[in-house]
């Protein structure tokens, strides 16, 4: 859960109700998939897009049940894609904790991911929304196709523009598919859909391109994973674009603009420390911020200061648990 | 296509619009899951499940665009679980032809799947119909939780209520979904609805038969894999069930009986040719045939007798392609 932004109780009421219905989802089915989902969800997560979802129910006094069916369902999505992310990248930890394709065979990580995916559809299908229904598979879409890109092309592709592409795919289109879905479900009008929809969207690259910033400057212990494991992949994110910017001289970057990757350990961990004390790492905050700014702003056609001020410091918290 | 069934030509236009519509999935989307899709709709099959879709569609006078979703919706999971399966079986080659799986990295298989099912379940939703839209998401539910049986429990399994489970979650489910799915589309009464699940359940149910059957005594050529494959996987299947309850005293039934897979090569393949000319391959076609009787049963509901015929002459053909 999020420690520094204080979650109201009526909505951590309904996060632990959305906690309740992850769990039920194997209620049925293989032991192993209930227990292979226990070691996913107890392996905590910040629960930020089922927050978001139910952070608009509360602005829009939405049907409370269908917001905790999207809730669960696009948590569950995004659980779905991490097991398959972790197997595709061969990744041994996550948020800390042995990845399950560190502790099972690859059938049945496989496997797995698909029966979440599943189970992700069937909630969805239960918001009984048709809009909601069809956005929910074409985010998947766009999630997976977005992950072929990174396999096939993105691999030490030095373009800004692909970088925003990627992490659109990646993270804004499903925190967009969240405040939207979430708007349809409660009935908002026309103005306050396209509203929300750019506040998840806004919300959403502000909230990757921090995740690609702890990369370089986190803590690997509260990030759970080793520091500059998207450089060692050969992902070039905004903290390394700046860097490029402001130092095109780098042998390291020299070699990055030949099309050809970073390879030498040494020569990774120098350019890391390089990054750590140059401005790229304001830039990327500001970058950020920006994004933070336009999510904000996105707020303004609602009247319920309460609620909205939530939504307001939900955003502010994804730039604060950098600093 | 299927070879001794005589499809109607208003009926093939339709399954051609059904391919066209799966080949226009990937439009849009990354080059190389365009050039997979291809790869995996050349490769043929047998659009069963299409067929049957429409044929009810044609006995109920269902609403054509819907149903051809739904057609396409269902051709695509099946592809997308054949994708995932191959991955996890190892396969090499299917209906003949080489598998994504043998070709493309590991990576690149699990994300083509993961593309296919978020198709598959786009165009459900495009069917508009809600209980379609459940039925489609639980049916995939029920199909990964039988691989997963199947990976972690059926290994040398000799229960025939284990095969009879995992041939329905395999087979016989996606059938009964796709029978189901025709009639809701279609406006179907209760007792049409009825029939026409227990018509694709049974049907399923003598598909995977015969399938089995065919991995025994197939035509290595036709069949478009090595004969024995089940065996070798460990996987017991009904011929074999039936050789053991004629042949108790064979040394690799009584291994089998004591929970041992037979894994030696020279005793798999002695044990095929004895399977090949005993009674055990009578009693499978015979099991076959009770479900095709059943499924032919379940037509007496409706008055069409042209398009009845059709639903009839299908589900015999079933049987027939092992003759």
């Amino acid at each position: 859960m999020i420690s520094t932004f204080q979650i109201p109780t009526n909505i951590q009421l309904k996060l632990n109700q959305v906690e309740i219905k992850m769990l039920l989802q194997t209620d049925g089915y293989h032991a192993d998939l209930k227990a292979a989902l226990e070691v996913l969800l107890s392996s905590g997560g910040k629960r930020i897009r089922p927050l978001i979802i139910l952070l608009i129910g509360e602005l829009l006094n939405g049907p409370e049940n269908e917001l905790i069916n999207l809730a669960t369902a696009i948590e569950l999505l995004h659980t779905a894609t991490l097991v398959h992310d972790d197997l595709i990248d061969g990744a041994f930890l996550r948020r800390g904790v042995p990845t399950l394709n560190s502790q099972w065979s690859p059938a049945a990580t496989v496997l797995t991911g698909d029966f979440l995916f599943a189970r992700s559809a069937s909630l969805a299908a239960d918001t009984n929304h048709n809009d909601v229904i069809k956005l929910f598979s074409r985010t998947l879409s766009v999630i997976v196709n977005g992950e072929v890109n990174q396999l096939f092309n993105s691999r030490c592709n030095t373009s800004k523009e692909d970088y925003f592409q990627r992490i659109y795919a990646k993270t804004a289109s499903l925190f967009e598919t969240s405040t939207l879905s979430a708007a349809l479900l409660s009935g908002a009008s026309k103005v306050e859909e396209d509203a929300l929809k750019k506040f998840g969207y806004s919300l959403g690259m502000a909230f990757q391109i921090i995740d690609d910033l702890l990369d370089y400057i986190g803590d690997e212990e509260k990030v759970g994973k080793p520091v500059g494991g998207d450089l060692r992949q050969g992902l070039i994110t905004l903290p390394m674009l700046y860097y490029m910017e402001l130092h095109p001289d780098d042998p390291a970057i020299m070699k990055l603009l030949n099309h050809k990757c970073i390879t030498e350990e040494n020569e990774i961990r120098r350019v890391i420390s390089e990054i750590k004390v140059s401005d790229a790492i304001e830039k990327t905050i500001n970058a950020a911020k920006d994004f933070v700014f336009e999510a904000k702003n996105c707020l303004d056609v609602f009247e319920d200061e309460e609620d909205k001020q939530l939504l307001s410091s939900l955003a502010s918290f994804t730039i604060d648990r950098t600093l």
